[in-house]
């Protein structure tokens, strides 16, 4: 009765457990960090505004959060590094129902239009500047990420989300069609890099627990493999750890969501560096910050992964079976 | 772009958000806990036996858990200690469908029984053995707090939960009668103490942050106050907070959860005697353990609330507006 157990790693996800959480529920389901020796407590935020100070705050060991938030935070001071890539350059932008007769960025006049936190609306405001909109000509307002409940019920006319969830759940609740204006395009970034999900740990954190973090990466990189080889019964494995998100919905945003899940979690110089710029451009960070500081792949099995554990073939006969 | 937040306060759930934690989003969305000058983080566990580890080893500031893990928590060596009740005695017991034939305890002969963690199969067996059932003579199955799931699932044939919620929910996806053996009657308690729902803090956390938590529970309380007075405005803040709330079940089991919200925040010492006693029955404590170290009421403010504010009329007025 007075053994205290393994020290646990804190996880905070980025909003509550949803379907492009799946890699991290399969490494943790099928004892892929139990391997490593790791034992990840996984806690979802009510409020995915929080999730920057409490990992800025050193007040959680992992936390998933964008690429452009990670740039906002380091910016704030806040010594937050990137390990790695979750989720990759899912679509991102205004979502509608057509029926709202959004047809182009110029319809938002006159409409409300929702946005996550802070940045949206920096976002949204730079949109309109590039489009040539008046300043006065829409109303933002605050959603969070429930931009879909936020529409149904009348709140907003519109509002940044993600193409394969919030468009898709808008579009499952309302059965009528929806649309979505992608920021990457409408901004000319080619990408939408700024809402690649990354984990993020406080550079305090790191120094101090090197070891752990690789052992976390490697068995995600396994839960990522894994999910992707087996993404039907990976969704009931994560409807049986989550099972309310055993609905149609979700079942469509999960297969929504399966192209947009990083093949092998790297920070991509590429982007880093595109939404960089962008940040620059938005106001959010000033030219001098070195991005460097704000992303590592050390931490990543080493690439072509020679050192790479198999799926151990015993988990999947016993899936099966079961 | 420099300054850094306020130091957060980390609030940890003892499962997703739901409505019996009305209060708690009371306090956060109407500006109480703000007014008392803290900021907590309100995170959710997808996995409810982390919490006491969490909170054990310090990982989060304030965390929600039952009396009994209170005991089992103190009995495994960590420094936690509740400042107050969230929600008070809720009917716990094994819930099933009645088709499923179970009329009486003697019933679970031949069934698959869910349990929670590890304290509920604990119970479950000691019930087994109070009623004179051969050991063997059931299947007892780890569930977590998904038992709705898991009958619907034909996982498990009944399984422990709250009668205020995962009854009401079974009976709302299967359209079925369904029934609960509580456990307070088949052990002879008299409540259902052992599953109120506390508020634990660290001791090294509450020696060092004795103004946090003092102001914290006085806006919670406040929170709560505000729930009971206005419980169908209430729901509907709830909602606009954690939109997937808004369904009929979630509405049907934030009225039945209503009576169970504590009026006043405090440890019932009575309470705290009886599952004391109960748990060394359990074999979970030892009976050297002195409860007046597992509970304090001292940051609760003054009864009968001499220096208790009044709800600010601003709140409400705006509400009305809106």
């Amino acid at each position: 009765m007075t053994s205290i157990a393994a020290p646990r790693l804190s996880l905070l996800l980025n909003w509550y457990a949803n379907p492009y959480h799946t890699p991290v529920f399969m490494a943790h389901h099928l004892g892929f960090y139990q391997e490593e020796g790791i034992s990840p407590a996984i806690m979802e935020t009510t409020d995915p505004s929080d999730v920057t100070d409490l990992i800025g705050q050193n007040k959680v060991d992992i936390a998933l959060k964008a690429m452009i938030h990670t740039y906002a935070a380091r910016a704030k001071g806040y010594k937050v590094i990137s390990t790695g890539t979750l989720f990759h350059e899912p679509p991102t932008g205004i979502i509608f129902l057509k029926s709202s007769g959004i047809k182009g960025f110029d319809d938002i006049r006159g409409k409300r239009i929702g946005y996550i936190g802070r940045f949206g609306k920096i976002m949204i405001d730079d949109l309109a500047r590039r489009a040539g909109i008046e300043s006065g000509a829409y109303e933002t307002v605050r959603v969070g990420m429930n931009v879909t409940d936020a529409i149904i019920q009348n709140k907003v006319d519109a509002g940044m989300g993600i193409g394969c969830f919030q468009q898709v759940e808008l579009e499952q609740a309302t059965g009528k069609e929806t649309g979505i204006l992608r920021v990457d395009e409408l901004a000319g970034l080619g990408c939408c890099c700024f809402c690649s999900i990354l984990f993020l740990v406080h550079e305090e954190y790191l120094a101090a627990n090197q070891e752990t973090v690789r052992r976390f990466m490697r068995a995600t990189l396994r839960g990522t493999h894994w999910t992707l080889e087996n993404p039907d019964k990976a969704y009931e494995l994560l409807c049986d750890q989550i099972p309310r998100l055993r609905t149609e919905t979700f079942r469509k945003i999960y297969v929504s969501c399966l192209p947009y899940f990083s093949r092998d979690l790297v920070n991509v110089d590429r982007d880093w560096d595109k939404v960089g710029l962008y940040a620059q451009q938005l106001g959010i960070i000033d030219d001098a910050m070195d991005n460097s500081s704000c992303y590592t792949n050390e931490y990543l099995p080493e690439r072509p992964y020679s050192t790479f554990q198999p799926i151990d073939g015993a988990y999947i006969s016993e899936l099966k079976a079961s």
